[in-house]
């Protein structure tokens, strides 16, 4: 039997699993990242990861290859980690040849939002489409392409960053410091906002019971499925501004489907039905008619199948 | 010796050309296309031209086919012509077929931006990168993509709307009945507008000499190379607009190149400049100081220089 290990390294945990050719997760673990006690404490969890699957996997797995996603920039055809935000223990880090070394397997590393899109387009929501975005709805935007039925990577390995769309070059002040990207309307710094301003003009909602700086996205899409009017309008707002983004990626790539995930995306309909409809009267009529908006379907697995299948590519 | 024939279907004229498989263009011809007078009058005057090529041609020329750039919407694998403002004579219309058997060549068939942008990718400005976009700047705003070495279509053929990105979704309004698309800005009835509103400031100008309805384009960049402020101002700050959605497809696709062509881009750095400005300032990192934003050196050659390579690509 032939299985791959897919990695997920975050800033908090590290999720790992063990995917065979079918896309069965056989096994799955997960660890602390311990970022912030350097760049070694990091590789040493992720072999850590690799050792305690190989310890409960049956004695007949053979693992051809390894991969792994990680938060921030990466180039992947040399195997390094050059840099993010989340993970400032590393910087032009070789991650791939270092692993690859101890493990004595070929180990392969990208970017976690392509890990994501590959894993949904793999075994997940985004099965059976040749052109597709994968989208990740958290604090920040992520986001992978799969064009032509390939991970679409760009020139320098930094394709993807949908988040940082400008609809309104004039609009809020989004965290990368420019103004009017899809984050600055969708990250939850913009949801946040977007309630506040609504509160603040007096509006009522049963969110006005909780303490304003300790509101989260979730917990106004649970006042939404509540039926709380000022939550749903909201979502309302910032997915039809996720929706107009949609419609710039429609005009441009013609995509078959697109697919939502993360935290935020929990709130499900209340923010993809404004999203598909942003999208429908901002994209061209047959991009926009004919472009699937869809819930995507693995969770927070998407990132450690993604990078199984990242290893199952590159050893074949 | 071999050759393959490129036309070039533009609203007013034919463009043909016969294009060797080193790029040089051995024939060149034109003559009008006759919108209005039917179906049948365009597939004639398609046959004249494919003709004419081939009375004048030396008699050891092989052509194994012929391109078709086309204005409008194209199904590129069945060969059909969908639909277009330009050519309101054809609506599904199986172009390729009936040329096809008319000459007894192979024809294909492909929208005229993604025929462009494949003419300057492989003969022009945008030789020697993988990941590319083509910009045909004129009434509207045209593009083509080419993705890891490949023109990119997307799922129904109709990728490449640059021109309808949304870069201020409470902008002014575009040719397509949105608001704030990039074609709003860059596109003639964009940068005239930009014009008109700073003439009604009362700003002085050589622009108010002339009657304001018959200024055109070109008009605004020779007075800005005769040293006009104001026109200078107007075309950096449609450049800077246009700069702003090269900062959306950088962020995007992480492209190697944009190719900047057709009748409003002759204006060149008065433009072109605030476009890389623009695109700086609102690009990530890496995806904005790495992407190169340059002139079209195959002028209104493109398109026909485009299909010729779209029949090389196709007879391989």
């Amino acid at each position: 039997m032939t299985g791959y290990i897919g990695l997920d390294l975050g800033g908090t945990f590290i999720k790992a699993g063990l995917v065979d050719q079918d896309g069965n997760i056989v096994l799955e673990k997960q660890i602390p990242t311990q970022v912030g006690q350097g760049a070694e404490v990091i590789v040493e969890n992720l072999l850590e990861m690799v050792r305690l699957i190989q310890d409960d996997m049956s004695e007949d797995m053979d693992i051809p290859g390894v991969g792994i996603g990680a938060p921030g920039c990466v180039k992947v055809s040399e195997g390094i980690y050059v840099e993010g935000p989340n993970l400032p223990d590393w910087k032009d880090f070789p991650v791939a040849s270092i692993l690859s070394e101890k493990l004595e397997l070929s180990v392969v590393v990208d970017n976690d939002a392509n890990m994501a899109a590959l894993g949904e387009y793999t075994y997940g929501a985004g099965q059976g489409c040749t052109d597709m975005m994968m989208v990740t709805l958290g604090t920040g935007v992520g986001s992978g392409l799969i064009l032509d039925g390939k991970l679409y990577r760009g020139v320098h390995d930094t394709a993807g960053e949908f988040g940082h769309t400008t609809i309104q070059f004039e609009g809020p002040v989004c965290n990368c410091g420019r103004k009017g990207c899809v984050e600055a309307y969708i990250g939850t710094n913009g949801i946040l906002a977007v309630l506040k301003a609504k509160l603040e003009a007096g509006r009522s909602s049963v969110l006005k019971e909780m303490v304003l700086d300790k509101i989260m996205p979730k917990d106004i899409g649970m006042a939404a499925k509540k039926g709380d009017e000022l939550a749903i309008e909201v979502l309302h707002d910032v997915g039809y501004a996720l929706g107009i983004g949609f419609g710039n990626i429609a005009n441009l790539l013609n995509l078959e489907r697109i697919v939502v995930g993360g935290g935020v995306a929990a709130a499900g309909d209340f923010i993809l039905e404004p999203a598909r409809k942003g999208c429908r009267e901002m994209a061209m009529k047959v991009q926009g008619e004919t472009l699937q908006i869809v819930p995507a379907s693995l969770g927070n697995k998407a990132g450690f199948i993604g990078a199984a299948c990242l290893a199952m590519l590159n050893s074949q």
